[in-house]
């Protein structure tokens, strides 16, 4: 008999279960004809014994052979290697030896230094809190009404027949309910034509400035901005010029000045709830910059990430939705409104743009999820997403409110922020004398994992902030972060 | 009272319900200050009359509306506008007017002829029948197992944090689960630090090229070749070098050639059922291109998009899992096993490679589908994955039999193909008397939608080829299908 004990090595930690382990390890062991058609393998008692495990979890790990035919049981003789293998090994055309497919690193020349993440190392416990940079919280999002809508879907013939129809970006009902949203949620006036459904806003970003960039092309952007954004524009080697950002938003006589100092191929600007910031521009900037945006014919994407959770009083309608002569690309998300893993974001913009950004997509994501598709276009057309979006603002707007007085009471000497408008997260700027480099580790260690910090520290030190999101929080994590916050800094305050 | 029925417009072939109609259009009255806090409505009889509706629909309209707080019901009185409204109408900072927000074509420059669809207007019916280019049967598809997993994870508070993480390129559980079943299946030898989770083979097709080409750069590539992915090397501003491919797949003897006379950046193959022409790469050419790879130290990609579907005899391994110098980016996709909705696929390569890749995927998709790709990993973990492939390779090894059968009995003098040895489409070259570019439009009037057909009418008349995906169709449908072509191809004919 072969040493079992010694030849399936189980791994007590791993995600996969042990019966698979022991089922993968024989299956190997067939195909790599360590052991023969025909071979007889211990009984489910034996190999119990021999590998210190539960009887069952062998019966398991043998059924599983069974039905793959890789064995076969001769009653009351025993269980053998099937005479006829179910395939046979896949045929190496060269040695393979044991050794690491990619055992170097790569020889060939790539694209290096593609700015990532500075994260601290972290394990996930069950007592973990992750502060992310806001996102909505999960336990809110309308799962039930989504999982209903797939099954109702499945048992239908037509979404097999949507999913094998090339992708226009987005499924037609998709398209024709988020034009219908944005038209009245947004004063927008727009048809499908204006529309690419994208992977989330992220995708719609990058897409946008593929589209319009060139190496060397110059855009204005806020300082500090929403990171990701200047990572695509640098990545599409344009240069970042760079305009302050202060309580009314970005600063638009700066703007102008760059305007007329630079050929400007492209501004960014997130009107509301600016990322990082939290600010929500004012009336009379936005006035001013429709006016720039027209006598310099300027090209804008407008990021509006966060347009529908807006609390101290009514949005601000889009500059989207104002006279721009074609010249603002709108970018927004539903993620924002379901949960952060379903990524059904938007892009908005004059038809012609829209042909050709509907084309690129096609080379980098082939087609959305029709069944999420589908299934929100449900959501939205049955007034269910309004309805959620209605619950949570409120949910949202407490915890603002909340969050914010805890922060005030607990972190006035370490941390500064403004209460924002509207948006999932505080922008709490630290003190000088609690550098973030020093509180992000401090606060992993003990199971607060500020994720919505990692953006800044370390890659612009001037700003000693991070994005506090509080709308995944429930009241008791909150009230631990700050605590863990507190705690943290009574401690590494800088002498 | 308001003239309603002028006011409200409502269009039956919306997939908006018409309560749902109705309530928007009383809420943008209400907005626009047409109806003012305190004005009564008809009564939902009057209103059902007005609009000549059915009463249930007013009922379901005004609730929606009583709901979101827009009007309110005074008992035995009537129903009137709310004295507080929900949300003051979004201040316009611009006079907005009524028309369309992208009246005119973008005046800013943008990237232009992104390659498309060529695609002839079709309306779908109930009785279309889609040819796709080589999808999976969704019905197949194990969404049972999915969604049991859904609602399992929704359960729990774990999926809720990892929605929250960072995404470092897909969770960890489904990048260990994916090692394993890259390892057993293919012979690799990887870790998860050599993987990247995409968006389909698609993505990782992007971000290879993405990462390795600059514009100018030389890309050996087949005639004919993966259309998108040609397109894919062209936005990057390559240029193409085509070789052939005959039936023993690339045609090595001319890729050493190639060598010999250009600096090439990257090679592009597909070993396994080429796209579109589905011959497999002979050993010998295998064992000659590993040569020329480790000789000339050049990269490759090795797009292995359709490997687990192999029937006439076992697979031969691709080339990744030989020694190749870590120059072999390999490409596949879980997309062909489950639906083609459910898009994930993955990317391997040296370690250093995929931590820059995944920073750049981070900046086009900021994260991936954390439920479906946890419910990946546990389908893959139990062994379902694998089951499935089984019964489904031999349900789709059946259907090529057949397929391939009919369409030579019934196409013999316009069609020629090789039935290929694995993969879920037949190469159909038409005969130089049927253009596709006819025959297309005509079948599609017939409700016979030539998606696969799509990529290669027009663009390279040379290659008067579709792929006809098999795998998708039942019995019936193939048989309509193969019937349709002939009738159309009889009538067709070019005198």
């Amino acid at each position: 008999m072969l040493p079992f004990k010694t030849l399936i090595v189980i791994d007590e930690s791993s995600t996969i279960a042990i019966y698979r382990q022991i089922a993968d390890q024989l299956i190997v062991m067939i195909r790599d004809g360590v052991m023969k058609p025909g071979t007889f393998l211990p009984s489910t008692r034996e190999m119990a014994a021999l590998l210190d495990k539960h009887r069952n979890t062998i019966v398991a790990a043998y059924e599983e052979l069974i039905t793959q035919d890789w064995i076969e049981t001769l009653p009351r003789i025993g269980i053998r290697v099937s005479l006829n293998l179910p395939v046979i090994k896949p045929r190496s055309f060269q040695e393979s030896g044991k050794k690491l497919t990619y055992s170097s690193p790569a020889k060939f020349s790539f694209k290096q230094n593609i700015p990532g993440l500075t994260t601290s190392a972290y394990s996930l416990k069950r007592s973990s809190i992750i502060i992310n940079d806001g996102f909505p919280d999960a336990d809110l999002a309308p799962y039930d009404g989504m999982l209903k809508e797939y099954r109702k879907l499945l048992r239908g013939a037509k979404i097999k027949k949507l999913m094998y129809l090339k992708d226009f970006g987005g499924t037609a009902a998709l398209k024709e309910s988020t034009v219908h949203f944005l038209n009245n949620s947004r004063g927008l006036n727009i048809s499908t034509d204006n529309l690419l459904i994208t992977r989330g806003a992220q995708m719609a970003i990058y897409l946008a400035a593929a589209m319009i960039l060139k190496p060397g092309d110059n855009v204005l952007v806020t300082d500090p901005n929403y990171l990701i954004a200047d990572s695509v524009f640098k990545q599409m080697g344009a240069n970042l010029i760079r305009v302050p950002v202060d309580e009314d938003g970005m600063d638009i006589e700066a703007v102008e000045i760059a305007l007329k100092s630079f050929k400007i191929s492209l501004l960014y600007v997130i009107p509301h709830h600016h990322h990082p910031t939290t600010v929500t521009m004012s009336q009379s900037r936005r006035t001013k910059l429709l006016e720039l945006i027209k006598s310099y014919q300027l090209p804008v994407i407008e990021d509006d990430y966060d347009y529908d959770f807006h609390y101290g009083n009514s949005p601000v309608l889009p500059l989207a939705s104002s006279s721009h002569d074609s010249n603002v690309i709108y970018i927004g998300s539903f993620t924002k409104l379901l949960a952060p893993s379903c990524r059904i974001g938007y892009l908005i913009g004059p038809a012609d743009f829209i042909i050709q950004a509907t084309n690129l997509k096609r080379m980098i994501d082939l087609r959305g999820d029709t069944l999420m598709e589908e299934a929100l276009s449900v959501i939205i057309n049955s007034g269910e997403l309004d309805r959620h979006i209605k619950k949570s603002k409120k949910i949202y707007s407490e915890r603002c409110d909340q969050t914010a007085l805890v922060i005030k009471d607990q972190l006035a000497d370490v941390v500064d922020f403004t209460k924002p408008q509207g948006g999932l997260a505080l922008w709490l700027k630290f003190n000088a004398d609690y550098p973030l480099a020093d509180v992000i580790p401090k606060a992993q260690s003990l199971g607060l994992i500020l994720v919505g910090g990692a953006y800044y520290q370390g890659t612009d030190q001037k700003h000693n902030g991070i994005r506090f999101g509080f709308a995944s929080l429930k009241e008791a994590e909150m009230y631990r972060a700050v605590e863990l916050l507190h705690s943290i800094t009574v401690l590494s305050k800088k002498q």
